[in-house]
């Protein structure tokens, strides 16, 4: 539907062709929005005076006059109305020109449901527009949104692939399905958590980021084998594609290795995946993280297309030019590229340009290009450093071909990966917009990401550690004695599920060793352990070996659907800001409404100031 | 095991065999555990230095001395410690006095997993203890009480009975498993939600009582059927036996009559009920909230034993007692009585006090009892007042036999039934713990209560109406038009389902219809439609005839799984007070943590000076 594309109308010319008052009942017609437009193939405005219906209107149509007949679904003071057909809803804008005073009345008049024909030009939605109209329209009548087709078949396909799952882990594997509490304590580190006051003063509840506590107290509980479709929360302020509250498939196991969790998870997903969507493959390729790290830049590796990264220190060392030699005689310090394939011939200056300008503003990273002229001659101002030699055995390791384009950096290897990591994808979404097909929508490429590092170096204070992902996870088996000698170089038993270049789950085998666990968090976070006195007490009372995952329920759902966002996948989603806008929450509430809570609201200066007035 | 039941071993002695440092892994003998008792037929104390086991110990044990072999599951300075052996715990307490100073020590410096042998008498835990200790350490050590038979059997139980719920509405019929926002907006009348505060300054969050809005929301939104098993949160400070957060089977479908939503509860009851409790039959008898406040002066009637509420008011209207005329002679006025088969038999004089004190406590209402004597002659105070055909109506009324006991009262039709509705069931508790069995624990009655007032009168200020349930229950088809007439006589289609005495489940046909539901909001209720506005707009759009059902999951398989107590079928259930004992949730944080709220503490008077030093 256009309104879904964020098209809209500028209205021209209109017609009134009659009034109505509400009516309770069925006038929305529904059953018609099931029509998806693979199937449709008739005109429906051969006939009549329309030259589209609402639902048919696409990017082609932007630019192009158009007349829509339908229904008023809703308008606002003269500004825009929100035009319905039985095959979707159109956004017309109205102009606020004098000349146009008299539709604007005549708008204003008209009760909702009132039958109109509009004329007008197709235009998209004002780019950087952050909060688009048509997307907060959606969102405050997400009623009628959800009649909609891809929503329909959305929440359905959520509903049954989750059902399947249940049935995977339920009926076959002998989980419990086990609900954990939402009204809890805070974690260390818990900034993100939202906070519930209590009736007793100063004492909150925290709502938790996952059951990770309980589920490995299930286990020290023996449980042996839990799951949930957990909801979880997540305060993290505006976020794109974030949701303050999502869900889940949270899952743990005793007496379990690393290929253990695996092996249950591919299982799981074959079992559960649609029909519609083609048989999957299991096992799924695994890749450490370094690798990962090296050939793609991220821990999350698109493995749909290729354009790997590269490295060509070694063609590169024994050239003079100054910033390559400061790159590569440092430590860590290397030469690496990507090669683009036919980026010469769809690719212009200004992308080059822009790509450029991305690498400098979010790495503040140099970044060279090169490009294979088709007469095999390099153009690019670096070609007059280099040898014939050195040319052509550039050309060899990174597999160039006539017309392909070369992005080259130096640097500090891992800063050099990101960069260029960043570069592949921008690159890919750039060719896919000029119209090539690098990622196929219908492929799903999974991918297991293994042997991370346990700890990072705090950006802030690099001399101190933090977890990678936990401080629960527990070091890998081959790494346990540099623990307590080098603790920075420890890889751990953390795994993370990746799907066409997004990750859609993460676990890890935990430590159920309560000395051990004592040892992470004193000494080497030095984080307080009395806030986890409660789970290091338990590990004491006979804890089995145990290890578990989280599935991203809602991306995972979102990929599964092809939707452009967590928010087609999900009945009542919050805007970016955390609102929601159908019914205004959250809201304003009296200091009465807080007494029990013994909160008060301490308002900023200048809203206290406006307050008072 | 006796640590479930609340007893204790007062210490006399104590023998440590050996001492043990903790070393991970599975000492705990949790297999063993999964003896229930009644298939423990051995003797698992000859030949050997202990009488008893932890596991055996029952109130019959009170008062004897045993000795006990086992494992220091836990101890606390030297005050108590939790004995463990492979059937279950025992509590040592442990003398504070001089003369076991020497034991206090050697308990302090024992690690846990010691080895000891104690002697001393079984306690049952004190009266009056409110929280009691027992009942706190299995909620602090949740994870070892996860480990018993009960526990796992319970949760295992749940999740069963759960996932075939799953397959009866997802697979068999239909159903769409929708999840819906917990971070919501607080509505109309919503004292006892929990709030969330935001980034936004004085705004808050609501967790919401349940998805009501929502799921008429997704009926709008053309879902048709709906149900999801719904966490919801109710904050009612210290109610015994209730949770701040809670789980119901939420069920909606669209085009739906009371009728249809019975005959699929039903149908789900009997798909997931489980088979070692039996088959249960279908369709469930009904009754009219009026009858079963008339009959079992409760809308909620244990209908597993007889003892029904008769009114005799015909044979009390020409006897000539002060109190009786009184009542008779009020509009609504009426003389009513139940009888208790053998109630004279095993009941004592003590009995019929503590009856006539509740009677009098709770209900400010008089209590009268008759006794009929084997010799067939009535033994009561009133008797005198009464002719010999008036006895014998009486008695004919009644159903009276030899040593029978009747409870009688006089007044208001609604008051006695409640009154006696209340004298049935502590007269069934009072026969049941001298040795009769009145209620077959394996039977399970279920009943539908239908036809309940929609509104009820205000207790504060009888002049005005509230909902009876809530706003958005439709009334019942045959007084529609009383509603804009004389709104307190409208019946509505709100259904409860009553299992064994207990409400598992309430539901209702909705208003679809925008007027009528803003008629509802602002002319009867006197609530401002505002708070609603979106639902209002809502049902404007074409919203089917649409209604549900919750069932509380919790009760239900408290119910099922014959546990004392909610609390046992739920892995992490929060104390009366709302505490999670184990992480010590609520717990304070600090200013800081809640400056992104704009929110701050505000400590009532003698705390504040508290903190002040």
């Amino acid at each position: 539907m256009s309104f879904r594309h964020g098209l809209r109308l500028l209205y021209s010319q209109l017609s009134l062709f009659s009034r109505e008052l509400n009516r309770p009942g069925c006038r929305y017609v529904s059953s018609s929005l099931a029509l998806s437009s693979e199937k449709r193939a008739s005109d429906f405005s051969s006939f009549v005076a329309r030259t589209n219906t609402c639902g048919e209107l696409r990017s082609a149509h932007v630019g192009q006059e158009v007349t829509l007949c339908g229904w008023i679904q809703y308008q606002r003071q003269g500004l825009f109305l929100v035009l319905r057909d039985f095959q979707g809803l159109t956004q017309i804008i109205i102009p606020q020109d004098e000349a146009h005073s008299h539709v604007k009345k005549v708008l204003y008049d008209a009760p909702v449901e009132s039958v109109v024909r509009v004329t007008g030009t197709v235009t998209s939605r004002p780019p950087g527009q952050k909060n688009p109209k048509s997307e907060a329209l959606r969102m405050q009548y997400r009623y009628l949104d959800l009649r909609s087709f891809q929503m329909q078949h959305n929440l359905r396909l959520r509903s049954q692939m989750v059902m399947k799952m249940r049935e995977y882990l339920c009926n076959l594997h002998g989980f419990v399905d086990v609900e954990t509490p939402t009204l809890f304590k805070r974690t260390p580190g818990g900034a993100k958590e939202f906070v519930v006051p209590s009736r007793e003063p100063g004492k909150f509840y925290c709502l938790p980021q996952s059951p990770q506590q309980f589920k490995q107290l299930l286990m020290i509980g023996g449980l042996d084998r839990y799951f949930q479709v957990a909801r979880c929360y997540r305060d993290e302020g505006s976020k794109p594609d974030r949701q303050p509250e999502f869900t889940q498939i949270d899952i743990e196991m005793s007496f379990v290795d690393q290929a253990g969790i695996q092996r249950l998870i591919e299982g799981l997903l074959q079992y559960s995946w649609p029909n519609e969507r083609g048989p999957i493959t299991t096992p799924f390729p695994s890749m450490s993280y370094a690798e990962a790290l090296a050939e793609y830049g991220t821990d999350k590796p698109d493995t749909r297309f290729g354009m790997k990264i590269i490295d060509i220190s070694d063609v590169f060392r024994s050239v003079e030019i100054g910033f390559v030699q400061n790159a590569v005689n440092k430590p860590q310090g290397t030469v690496k590229a990507i090669c683009i394939p036919q980026g010469a011939r769809h690719l212009q200056n200004k992308d080059f340009e822009s790509l450029k300008e991305s690498a400098k503003s979010q790495f503040n990273q140099e970044v060279l290009h090169l490009i294979l002229k088709p007469d095999e001659s390099l153009k690019s101002p670096l070609s007059k450093f280099l040898s014939e030699e050195q040319q052509s055995k550039l050309i060899q390791a990174l597999k160039v071909q006539a017309d392909d384009m070369v992005l080259l950096a130096a640097g500090e290897h891992e800063k050099v990966c990101l960069v260029l990591g960043n570069m592949r994808l921008e690159s890919a979404n750039l060719l896919e917009s000029r119209g090539l097909v690098l990622r196929d929508p219908t492929a799903f490429h999974f991918l297991w990401v293994v042997d991370f590092p346990l700890f990072l170096h705090k950006e802030e204070n690099p001399a101190e550690l933090e977890s990678a992902h936990h401080p629960f996870t527990a070091p890998h088996p081959s790494d346990t004695s540099l623990l307590y000698s080098e603790p920075a170089k420890v890889r751990s038993q953390h795994y993370d599920l990746v799907l066409n270049g997004s990750e859609i789950g993460g676990g890890s085998i935990r430590i159920h060793n309560a000395e051990q666990q004592r040892f992470v968090l004193e000494t080497v976070l030095k984080e307080d352990p009395k806030l986890l006195s409660h789970l290091l007490e338990a590990l004491k009372c006979g804890a089995p070996p145990h290890g578990g995952i989280a599935l991203g329920l809602d991306r995972l759902i979102c990929l599964v659907a092809g939707a452009p966002s967590i928010r087609d996948v999900i009945a009542f989603p919050k805007s970016f800001k955390g609102r929601d806008l159908m019914s205004n929450a959250p809201d304003y509430i009296t200091p009465e409404e807080l007494e029990p809570y013994h909160i008060q609201v301490a308002w900023p200066a200048a809203e206290a100031e406006a307050n008072k007035n």
